[in-house]
C-alpha cells in the first residue's frame, strides 16, 4: 500500500491565519488549503526512521509531518485547482498547507459521501485494496482468501471485495469486537483474535483446512510464517504492509520461505501508486456499492489536530477500530 | 526446480540380472531398465526428511531411493517404451530397476549429444533453467542478472541463457576455479567467491551498484537476506532451491522481506513439471547452441554406484563442479 509517488513531489508548508492569502509568490503553482481530515497510515512511520527508500525520503525533524488528507483550496495560483475546491492527496499535518504543486492530488468530485471516506474507502487505502486485490492477487470464485488486519483501512475492503468475487474469506485482527465486526458487518465468513491464538499456524490451519489461495499480508513477521506453511499450490501472496515490523528495529525473520518452492507460491509487494491512473474506474466501480450500502465501512474519527499524534501512535497496538481518521476542521 | 510429478508417480524396482527378463507380472505396463547415468539433486536431501510436501514423499527406508537417470529398456510389457529404448525420468539408485509405469519417463531421441546430458542440460536442469529464468524471471535485454550456486546444474545454464538475452550477469559460487570457470567458460560478465566475503550485502551491492533486476535463487539464507537489500523496483526472484538450508533442522529467518513492498518485487516459486509440456520446444531451442558450442555445460562425473552416496553429500558443501553424475555402467 505503498505511496510510490512521494519521494518526487516536493512540498512546503507553514502555519497561516485563514484570512491570510496568498498574496506574494515566486512560484505560480502554489495553493494555499485548509485541512479537514488528515489520514493516519502505517507507512507513516517508516518515514520517523532515518533512512531513504525507493519511495520516500524520511520526515524532516522540526517540520510539520505530511501525509494524506482532505483538504480545501483557500487559495491557488495553480490552474489544476481553484478556491473552494476540495481535494485529497499529500498535505501537512497543519491547520492550514501551502502546497507548491498540485501532483497527486485528486479533486473531490462526489460529495453526497463523507468526505472523510476520501481518507480511507476513496482514497489511498479504497485503490490499495482494489489493486492489491483484483490484480496482484489475480482472485477466482471460490478461492480461499486470508486476510490479516482486516478490520483496518484496506483489509475490510479487501474481505468485502473477496466476498463480492464468491471467494471463502477469513479475517485476522487484535480484539473480539473487531472479529465480530468482520463476521458481522463487513460479512467475512469466518474470523479469529490472533492474539488469543498461541500457536497462529495451528490457528491458520484451523480455518483454512484445504489451505490458502491468496493471503492480502498487511502485518508480516509471525503471522507470514503460519501462512506460508498452509498455502495451496499455486497460491498468491499480496504484500501490502508489515505493520507489526515498523517498530522493530530488527525485522523478525520468516523461516519459511521453502514453502515458496514446494508450493509454487507468488508473493508480490505492489505500491498503490502503479493504481493511481485507475481511480476513476475504481470510482465507477465502488461508488454504486456504498450508495446501495453493499459495501460497509467503518472509520475511527478522533476529533482535533492536537489528537492526532496519539491517533497515529494507536496504529501500531490497534487501538484503532477501521479507518484512523483525524478531524482538524469538518467545515 | 521441483519436480511436481513424482508423488503420484509409483514404482518398484529390485536387483535383478541382466539376464533376467520380465517373465510375470500383473501388471501389463512394467518396464524392465538398465541404469546408465543417475543424476545427484540437491531436492533428493528432502527426500530423506521424514515429511511429505505437496511435491512428494520421503524415501522409505531400506528401499533404494530414487532420483532422474537415463536407462536403457531391457524387456517392457509397456506400449510407450521397447526393448532397446534410451530414456531419462525417475528410476532407482541400482543396476536395474522394474519400473511400474512410464509416466515421467521421456524418450531419448538425439544420441550425438553425450547421453549424461540427460541428466543435466537436456534434462530437469535443463528445463528447470529454461522455464525458470525465460517464464518466471520473465527477463528483457540490458537487465541486471544475479545467479547463486552458478556452476551448479541449473545455474550454468541460466547464466548462459542470460546473456543470450543481453542481460548483464553476475554469478556468486563457493570456490576460485568455479569463479573462472563462470567467468571464462560460461561468459558471466562477473563472478564472486561467496565464501571469501564476510558481508554478502557489501559484496552483492559491489557487482550490482544499480541493483539487481532478477535474481535466480538456488541457496536461500543469507544470500537471500542480502539480495532482498539489493533488489531493483519490479525485481523478479525465482526461486528454484535453497540448498544452503537442506541440511538445516531449523531454516535461518530472512529479515529483509520489507524490501519486497518498497521495491514492489515479486518472489515466486516454481515446479520444472509444470513446463514438462515444453520439453519438446526446449529441445529445439537448446539442441543448437549445443552442437554449435554456443553454450556450454560442465559436468563432474563419478563412477561406480558406490560413489554415488559419496557424490550425493558432496552437493551440500559444493564439491561438485558443474553437474554431478554418476555413471552406473556406460554402455
Amino acid at each position: 500500500m505503498f505511496l510510490g509517488f512521494q519521494k518526487n513531489q516536493t512540498w512546503w508548508s507553514q502555519n497561516i491565519d485563514e484570512n491570510l492569502k496568498l498574496k506574494v509568490t515566486g512560484d505560480s503553482k502554489n495553493i494555499l488549503v485548509k485541512n479537514h481530515y488528515l489520514s493516519c497510515d502505517p507507512y507513516m512511520r517508516l518515514l520517523m526512521k532515518n533512512q531513504s527508500t525507493e519511495i520516500f525520503d524520511p520526515y524532516t525533524p522540526g517540520a510539520p509531518i505530511t501525509g494524506l488528507g482532505v483538504s480545501k483550496v483557500i487559495d491557488s495560483r495553480n490552474p489544476e485547482l481553484k478556491e473552494g475546491d476540495l481535494f485529497w492527496g499529500i498535505t501537512g499535518w497543519e491547520e492550514y498547507s501551502l502546497l507548491k504543486s498540485s501532483e497527486g492530488l485528486f479533486k473531490i468530485h462526489h460529495t453526497d459521501i463523507p468526505l472523510s471516506y476520501y481518507t480511507g474507502i476513496l482514497g489511498m487505502p479504497g485503490l490499495t485494496a482494489y489493486g492489491g486485490f483484483y490484480e496482484v492477487c489475480a482472485p477466482k470464485k471460490g478461492e480461499y482468501v486470508f486476510v490479516s488486519a482486516a478490520s483496518g483501512a484496506v483489509g475490510q475492503l479487501v474481505g468485502q471485495f473477496a466476498k463480492l468475487m464468491g471467494c471463502y474469506v477469513v479475517g485476522s485482527a487484535g480484539t473480539q469486537d473487531k472479529v465480530e465486526l468482520l463476521k458481522n458487518k463487513f460479512g467475512f465468513d469466518d474470523a479469529f483474535n490472533y492474539k488469543e491464538e498461541p500457536d497462529l499456524n495451528a490457528a491458520v490451519k484451523r480455518y483454512f483446512p484445504e489451505g490458502i489461495d491468496i493471503y492480502f499480508e498487511n502485518v508480516g513477521g509471525k503471522m507470514l510464517h503460519a501462512v506460508l506453511l498452509n498455502m495451496r499450490v499455486c497460491g498468491r501472496i499480496a504484500v501490502c504492509g508489515m505493520i507489526s515490523q515498523y517498530n522493530c528495529d530488527q525485522p523478525e525473520g520468516v523461516h519459511n520461505l521453502m514453502s515458496i518452492v514446494y508450493k509454487r507460491v507468488r508473493i508480490e509487494g505492489f505500491a498503490v501508486a502503479d493504481y493511481y491512473p485507475q481511480y476513476s474506474k475504481f470510482l465507477d466501480f465502488i461508488l454504486p456499492y456504498i450508495r446501495e450500502g453493499k459495501i460497509k465501512y467503518v472509520e475511527d474519527i478522533v476529533e482535533g489536530l492536537e489528537n492526532a499524534p496519539t491517533a497515529l501512535i494507536g496504529l501500531f497496538n490497534g487501538r484503532n477500530v477501521g479507518k484512523q481518521v483525524v478531524v482538524v476542521s469538518s467545515q
